[in-house]
């Protein structure tokens, strides 16, 4: 049996890899179009400034790993076309220009997403970066050594935005960021973002929003933008306003693409083709709390859809034993600067989308005991569906969010109601929280206000 | 309506001041044998060392704040005798010696747990300490700044053991633990216990096991301990070896005690007598995971219970809008020096004992990253039942264990599988774990020994 991989970071290396435990007389191949396998790409921001140092760490196996592993890992490999009826492929080697064909009997895709560049005139100016791969980060960093920018604007204030912008000021850079949303980390509620913003502020990182950059300014190297009519000095500009899944391959192959614009896959991540599955980044799959379909190109989760997809292809299409994939709640977590801000499944806005009546309660709290030193602060939002209590989601901002982000994840995952959470059993010392967990302290307020508890806190 | 609360720590303040929310014009009197009220007695040992500096910083509010909340706080009050069938009690004035009757319509008993002093010769000699109270602590203090001790022993293993070990240890004291059973933090699996045992040792505090104390020597003053045909020299001793509930009050009176030795209550904090509730580290509940009574004295469970105390006494007895407190997991944690020390649920051997089929998997896990800076080291096991799969406990040790056992507690309390936690959508980022949490790996190792995904991670 020859197992086929195109794309070989978190959900193909993992697939593969998987693949070879259950399969070990399988012949297993994987196509990756970048210079290195198994790039821990949520790495890349804390490599720019040197916080992650050593190229190499990012590197989790390189192809001569996966070799002794007995997987055959061809870097600068194109897939051009996959011929689905003939389970042929067609390849390009990037690096000799030859093109050849190669065969399989089952076929994962995990192309994952790129980055998307704007139709921004100037973009392609010298300086003007975006970043999603390990060769994107060299581009910046070469460029920062031989320029020495001094004055860097990052476009774009979801989660790699703020990332960049942080380590770019590391690096002593003078930061701007410009979003075109109202706030930065429009995914998250107005408390969360303007929190953020606060910190940014306060950090030195000067903030825009609501500006649409419509030109980047400049002559061979970028030297500003321009969004109305303001306009930013800038010797370094990053992108980073979101990214899109790689999909074309697969559609021309015939491959069904979901309402989001990602691959359609089932719980076992097969495609509408038959020995096709796909997983990573270039797949939806469905918010388990709204039930309804979901990209979130997230590589803890392409790390989880990697395994089951090479599982199931190692097993074969027709085994029971097959793995499923569930779905995500849209977990996410990020850090700028010193604080921490992460949510799980809906925000209000997505909850009132999905039907669900909201209801919320946001409490700030420390996040140790307040006599214990080095207590810092935490926000916490729960978010829950008045009729049933359920909760539906939850953000946090500040010094330890990424506990009770995993704490309201696990509870929505158990489907637990907000009630439920009022006389959850933590675990409290003082180093560790306060006496009553944030979490608690929220759920509290929210079932008072569901009228579950109408007694208050 | 006049409501007596009888002691003013964790359980007794929460039930006060709920009770004076929820019924404002109700009477409110808190004795409190102590002289002073709501102290954090969590924060206890980190006061020693000057980690927590300031008194007033471990006193939440004193009777001049619970007065301005309309709560009557008498401390150096003891209550003797409770009369249920009268509804009243006999009050001594330790301040004054003065005895008087107090009455109650509704009576909350929140007496706490007291440290155990075993037996042993030589308990009485000055420099042999036990630490509950903040005037224990205030004793311990002025004893160290008059004597400036050498060589300390702590008696006893156990959480508070090892947090006294540490911040004694801060003070320059050369320390030696001494732990009756054949490991430290006993509550716990060996591998825990091992962990811990070598990092007290990494951190220069010598460890005798399977040593029961039989004398403490000395002339006036502690000047040694001896086990078996071992001698210690100690100028300073702090034994912690557990606490018992302070039943002996509400026993006389007529209040029905569990089989574990504290208050059985049910889950609206009734006791047997009527208009009499009960809350906090005096009272028994059930072990959500066995189904069994359990007494587990901890500081936010306390407050949780006497929320629920005090919620329930306000609102009188016959009221449908009673809160229920459903029972605990057994969490807990505590840090030694570098190392949190965390578990929920049964143990393997509890699990035994409550009758499941146990079966564990524990695994060694980067806390973060592995290529993020500050990356360190987290143990985790956990326990499942083998037939259902059910999460029966957890434990961890390291860094990070703190939210490991927050999730791994959430799991059970919404009654999770371990299968179902191999796809959790936790939240990640390289500053904050793993790609895949601990959780996740170790859910993985153990869903692959239940057969129930037999292809392993």
């Amino acid at each position: 049996m020859r197992l086929v991989v195109v794309g070989g970071v978190a959900a193909g290396t993992k697939a593969a890899s998987r693949a070879r435990r259950v399969a070990p007389e399988a012949e297993i191949t994987v196509h990756q179009e970048e210079p290195e396998p198994s790039i821990s790409e949520c790495g890349l921001p804390y490599f720019l400034s040197g916080t992650v140092s050593g190229r190499s760490n990012l590197i989790a196996r390189t192809p001569e790993d996966f070799a002794g592993n007995g997987i055959d890992m061809l870097v600068r490999h194109r897939v051009e076309e996959i011929d689905a009826e003939a389970k042929r492929l067609s390849v390009l080697n990037l690096e000799s220009g030859e093109r050849f064909e190669d065969h399989y009997d089952r076929l994962v895709i995990s192309t994952g997403a790129r980055a998307i560049l704007p139709p921004i005139p100037g973009s392609g100016l010298d300086g003007v970066f975006r970043l999603r791969f390990l060769t994107d980060a060299d581009r910046i960093r070469a460029y920062v050594q031989k320029h020495s920018p001094k004055k860097a604007t990052v476009v774009g204030g979801g989660y790699i935005g703020l990332e960049v912008a942080e380590n770019l000021h590391r690096l002593g850079i003078e930061v701007s960021l410009v979003e075109a949303a109202e706030r930065v980390a429009h995914a998250y509620g107005p408390e969360v973002a303007e929190r953020v913003e606060a910190h940014l502020a306060e950090k030195g990182v000067t903030v825009h929003t609501g500006a649409k950059v419509e030109e980047f300014t400049g002559d061979e190297r970028v030297r500003g933008l321009r969004f109305g009519s303001q306009t930013l000095e800038a010797d370094l500009v990053v992108v980073g306003v979101g990214v899109e899944p790689s999909v074309k391959l697969a559609e021309k192959a015939g491959v069904e693409i979901g309402e989001t614009g990602a691959i359609k896959v089932d719980r076992r991540m097969r495609t509408n083709l038959p020995d096709v599955w796909a997983a990573g980044d270039c797949v939806e799959t469905v918010n388990l709390v709204s039930g309804k379909p979901a990209w979130v190109p997230l590589g803890d989760t392409a790390n989880q859809m990697g395994r089951v997809a090479g599982t199931n292809a190692a097993i074969g299409p027709e085994d029971g034993d097959a793995l499923e994939f569930p779905g995500v709640l849209g977990t996410g977590i990020f850090k700028v600067f010193d604080m921490g801000v992460g949510r799980t499944g809906l925000s209000e806005r997505e909850a009132e989308r999905a039907g669900f009546e909201a209801v919320s309660a946001g409490i700030e709290a420390a996040s140790k005991a307040g006599y214990y030193p080095g207590a810092g602060r935490v926000f916490i939002k729960l978010i829950c569906d008045s009729g049933t209590g359920r909760l539906l989601g939850a953000e946090a901002a500040g010094d330890g969010a990424d506990k009770l982000i995993d704490v309201c994840a696990t509870a929505i995952w158990g489907r637990l109601s907000c009630p439920d959470l009022v006389n959850i059993d933590l675990a409290y010392a003082p180093p560790y929280g306060p006496a009553l967990s944030p979490v608690i302290q929220a759920a509290t307020v929210l079932s008072g206000r569901l009228g579950r508890d109408d007694k208050g806190s």
